[in-house]
């Protein structure tokens, strides 16, 4: 029930040539405070509520909990977030023993990309794809349920 | 997916002599806004994550969501939840064709007990039995995730 990962800014679109797969996501948030936020999300033809719990002081881990759910319950619960629903489209890419998560955001948040890698500890090494930028784990402006309510685009 | 109900103080405890069952349950919040409250509940040996949207303005219906969850899992959940646990015990009375469902709460919400009746429309009649109280429906501060916040022995 814990993850581990860091996160990074995408300085490039090369990572989607090398993408294994893309799925359209669409989330919201019924509770957006970093502490206990509450996501709604529908990936492709499934559905999931998530709870995420606070970030360690390295931002790299925190306590997650994620039950898949019928997509027309999460359509319903979609409707129930706060404003500021987040559109997406998550590339899967492999690179060594780990699996990068590329998100490119459209809507408000268009122009940003970020990528997310889990790992197993915190010290775990892991191989950096070119087109990998800043490192932002534990950045909170960078976090799914901030940008509902701050876009990129008013940064 | 949305729920009638309407809530009653409870004046006396002779409602207890009529429950045919009495069920702890331990309950939090990872979100009191009543606009989209999300509820983490262990009642007797369940657990249980739910989702209630707000009232229309009779107060007497709300959209409510809920999955059964392990409860190994909603005790975790419980340790993300906003200060102020409840705990109360809920017993169920046959009236009728209706099911009360009577919530003697404890801890800082000591002396507070409360009835409420699910309806299948909101003009429903339904049976008052002697012990039933002052009505309250749409009152928020009888809301148990107003009740964590805003326990009854502050009022």
């Amino acid at each position: 029930m814990v993850e581990i990962e860091r996160k990074f800014l995408v300085a490039s679109e090369d990572f989607k040539d090398q993408a294994s797969t893309q799925t359209r996501i669409v989330q919201g948030f019924l509770n957006t405070d970093p502490e206990r936020t509450v996501r709604i999300r529908i990936k492709g033809d499934n559905g999931f509520i998530t709870v995420k719990g606070k970030s360690n002081e390295a931002g790299t881990t925190r306590v997650e909990w994620e039950k898949e759910i019928p997509v027309h319950e999460a359509e319903q619960l979609l409707l129930l977030c706060e404003e500021g629903i987040i559109e997406k489209i998550r590339y899967e890419i492999k690179a060594g023993n780990h699996i990068f998560e590329v998100d490119e955001f459209f809507g408000n948040n268009a122009g940003l990309i970020v990528a997310e890698v889990e790992l197993t500890t915190e010290n775990e090494a892991f191989n950096k794809p070119s087109w990998l930028a800043e490192e932002v784990t534990g950045a909170i402006q960078y976090y799914n349920s901030q940008l509902s309510k701050h876009p990129y685009k008013s940064w």
